[in-house]
């Protein structure tokens, strides 16, 4: 009993394609609590339906309870209960059914909105049911350095343009550009090609520095794209 | 004859270059009468000329009735024509077909819209004329698990970047961020790197927060498109 | 003397680093030029300053035909005047020099604004210099089938797109999505990521059809960066 | 002693895994001097706490000249005195040490933000620490023909868009496609997939040349990460 519920909750131990029926049956449930918090911020929907999205929540944090009490209980088969409880993830799910549950208990606010944040940091939990993830994270985590140091070359970038403007339109639109900090709101969405367009340079000067932050920003998503291209590259061939 | 047509059909009995001049016919068709659905909907072509775009889709009807009785005469010649009813385009196509003569039947209206959608769908076919479709499907396929992970990353990032601009400027912009769902609009247009500009956080720490999940917008770029390149290289290399 | 001329002038025949130092100035002449026939169609300089411009555009001309000329008397020392003159970039050059010689004949207006357009066409002649030109190119035309389709498919995504729009919001917003044509450009804004934002759905219907239009947005430049990137690769490796 | 100082600062003779711990420190200087110098732009913060933002500049003033003479002392254990004095880096850090130093002397303006923005130059040293940078810039630059050459095809782009939109668009919106500089700025927000919508072409004609130039933007996007790609496969190849 104990080692068909570890084959079944294990990714590690199930040998067949895809999830263990177990497994996508949680993935589902965590979807659906997942759906169903958001869906409970939207007044339109919560305020007619209180009672039931309070049953939901219930439902699920009883759900999710006993999955982790299994998970806990079929650890002796795999790696021991020992690594289990060291396991970063078996502390997030812990800090997840805990936050989750408080709910009930406190009122109404800002705090009630982090927790149920947290709620959805469920989804997390997909990830690790996957094999394909660990080979894509290890593939990523091979080039953290150059990936790093390209956001590093984006912050500078960030604040070289951002301080540009300032000098060039800090007296013109001094609520956009009157200050850096101001003015990196600017410098964000112009180089991640966001472009929201509630600030934009006016002068000729600042249009031809804007313009020079532009196409820095294509050589930004160039980058990390070329550098994860190789990454993946490289992960195949070694696979083979 | 019919063999002359089997090859002239058939992309895959075809041995010249490109498309056979038949099939070469057919696709300037499909791509004519998609025009013409398209300027069909446009009251300032449409209202004048009503009796010029009825006479067109009857005769594109006709054409491409005709050209499903050619594939399915021909069909006898290569897989067979049980292979030829149990193969899913076959099926689209006649969806396609029954759909667009629908139109001469049934009034106007919502309805009338999606069929005309329907009717697009033909461009669907251009693609199984080409054997260079199948070689992109196959090296995008190859990647399935990754591009897969690659969205479901992308809708955590999505959900999370709105349940945080929720939470920060859920009281004051109401009506932009006044709940997960509302703020998921945002969220979908800013990790895209979109931008329309009619919504944006007004904050400090919204703009903060927006920051963030801009950046992490170039990521959802990169790795796409570095997963893709990683499998475009790797059909070349196995091609050779 | 011609044998001197002629190793300076063709790219193949120079034998040093870069460009040979006549290339190099016909480089240049041809930056300026399009610099000055670029600022002469702004009315705050070319107002004040008409006799001047005039003056440079002659200038200009003289020195574009002598080169051509120099390019004739050479043709003889390496491929041969009959190559020379059946080069589709000669008749380029020809063309674009008649054309901008005959502002000084006609009148203003819109023809004198496209022949203006006409004489920024000499920029295409800077890539013909280079020897890496050739590289890039026949490397992205060794693929030129998968971009062709990726380009069909961003074709048929922006057409179904506009359709769903139309469908969608077609009643709400008539002069935006009245009609396929109309919504294209949304469409079009929209998968290219660029968002300008005069155009975006306002139900929620619309929104998350934008929102699956904008994931789609984001296959379409990772495919073609894939595309490239497998390309350039497989002609760095070719080179060695 | 010097020898000790020597493996502390020079990130070629350290060792150990990342940088040392005086390099760590020094880095962490810079960032926060940079922060500092950013947030005393903000009238809001620099108003009520001038004292305290003039005491900081002093403080990081000394830290940064006792730095460049502690690299100055121990250049003498790694290449030499005559070396040091002559490399790029070190002028550069004079440059940014006097610049720094003179709002102490000068008034209040736009100089003084000048020189501000050089204090952030500062952030460049950061670069210089690290041996990824050294293959990162490798890799680039050992396609920086290929680079400069799809840079140099943007801008041809971004002229030919400019021109048919003041052709398309000149006498319908003059103060925004009046002249082909005036529509420069539409154009590479566009080229780039910005799309700040403060300018966008609102006739038909206008619509579907900007489509054009849409579509090739994201061209403009995918030839760098592709180049780029090659590059860091190749680079990664070789050091195996």
């Amino acid at each position: 009993m104990r080692r068909w519920l570890y084959v079944q909750l294990d990714p590690e131990a199930w040998r067949g394609r895809g999830l263990s029926p177990l497994n996508l049956l949680v993935t589902i449930l965590i979807l659906l609590s997942a759906a169903v918090a958001i869906a409970a911020t939207e007044p339109v929907l919560s305020d007619d339906h209180h009672a039931l999205f309070r049953a939901a929540e219930i439902a699920f944090g009883i759900a999710f309870v006993g999955e982790f009490a299994a998970r806990w209980w079929v650890s002796a088969e795999g790696r021991g209960r020992v690594a289990f409880m060291r396991s970063p993830a078996t502390w997030i799910d812990l800090a997840v059914l805990v936050a989750t549950s408080a709910p009930f208990v406190t009122g109404n606010g800002q705090l009630l909105r982090l927790l149920r944040l947290l709620n959805i940091l469920r989804l997390a939990k997909l990830g690790r049911l996957s094999s394909t993830f660990r080979r894509v994270i290890a593939a990523v985590a091979s080039r953290r350095y150059e990936l790093l140091l390209t956001f590093l070359f984006a912050v500078c970038l960030m604040i070289v343009g951002a301080a540009a403007l300032y000098w060039a339109e800090g007296d013109i639109q001094p609520d956009k550009f009157g200050s850096i900090p101001r003015a990196l709101w600017w410098s964000v969405v112009t180089l991640t090609t966001i472009g929201d367009g509630d600030v934009y340079p006016v002068t000729p000067l600042g249009k031809v520095i804007a313009a020079g932050v532009a196409f820095a920003g294509i050589g930004l998503i160039a980058m990390p794209a070329g550098i994860l291209a190789a990454a993946f590259s490289d992960a195949m061939r070694r696979e083979r």
